[in-house]
């Protein structure tokens, strides 16, 4: 391999080492040195790419995120699609590794000053994303009074039935929930 | 003061110092002895009330959440009330400090043994008190197919709202999302 390439699969190793290393051992278990011995990366190496720690857990996150959304569009190329299928696929989101790395470098970032800014901002963008991907593929007509907030209303809810998977597996439940919220989104939108 | 009365009001002294404690500086950052400086309560006598760090914690989320949904069920006297200002109401539940501290319990627990039976089974409990008095301020009749997912999504959607809150100030969206999940909420369960 070129030495570019490779060290573009060392820096993919290591963002998703981090994912998975948040999600698992959450923020006050993860460190540079852990993620680098997951990944099977030398710790100076690892540094390299990432100076602090901040640098490696919010690049993570933003990358796993970006994956994801490459992957959902692709799920539905041809854009608006069957309305309970979009939202089923959405909800998915939030219920993996990816919404509870998120979660606890959220809930990190609420007590830490050097994280609380860049997390801020990470969010901001992800969730502008998000908002974006759930407008095109449910067809929501945005200059429709409401329909704006009717989205957001329905990631909120993604949000926190990702929440309610942290603890224990809520998947049934949550089934029946998608099965209504998609009829009442369906009838909103139309 | 009676020694009764003393000791009870020590107690909530306490539960009400864990729940701020934890609300600001989250688990890592939230142990007996920071709580019984921060309440004026000896060590000694925190110990006392609560043997370990699980038994105060869990307790502190449990009795705030309880003085919640009386607070809740007073501030409308009659039962069923306007669905805008229940929607409202119990969406302010997942906004302040109560929320922040359970938040981080439940991350806690996520990771930590110890916690997790304990929050899984509060966050059980309080669930469902929380999905009662919902159903009962909103005159949901959950004998109709669908109403009680309405109102379960909407409870994960009040929950995803105060995630959203966690690092910015988001009074203004929330209120935007809030007006009309409302009015969907009121025309399903109509």
């Amino acid at each position: 391999m070129p030495k570019q390439d490779r060290s573009r699969a060392t820096r993919q190793r290591l963002l998703e080492a981090a994912v998975a290393c948040l999600a698992e051992h959450g923020w006050a278990g993860s460190t540079v040195a852990a993620v680098a011995e997951r990944a099977g990366v030398s710790r100076g190496a690892a540094q390299h790419h990432f100076p602090t720690r901040e640098d490696l857990f919010t690049a993570a996150v933003e990358y796993v995120a970006e994956e994801r959304s490459t992957a959902l569009r692709d799920l539905f190329p041809g854009g608006p699609a069957d309305r309970r299928a979009v939202v089923t696929a959405l909800v998915d989101l939030y219920t993996g590794p990816l919404f509870r790395a998120a979660l606890h470098l959220w809930v990190a970032a609420s007590n830490e000053d050097q994280l609380r800014a860049r997390v801020t901002e990470l969010e901001a963008r992800v969730g502008r994303e998000t908002h974006r991907i759930a407008v095109d593929l449910l067809g929501a007509d945005e200059s429709r009074p409401g329909a704006r907030e009717t989205v957001q209303g329905f990631l909120d809810m993604a949000r926190g039935l990702g929440l309610a998977n942290l603890l224990t597996d809520d998947t049934a439940r949550r089934a029946r929930v998608v099965a209504q919220w998609a009829d009442l989104l369906d009838e909103s939108l139309r």
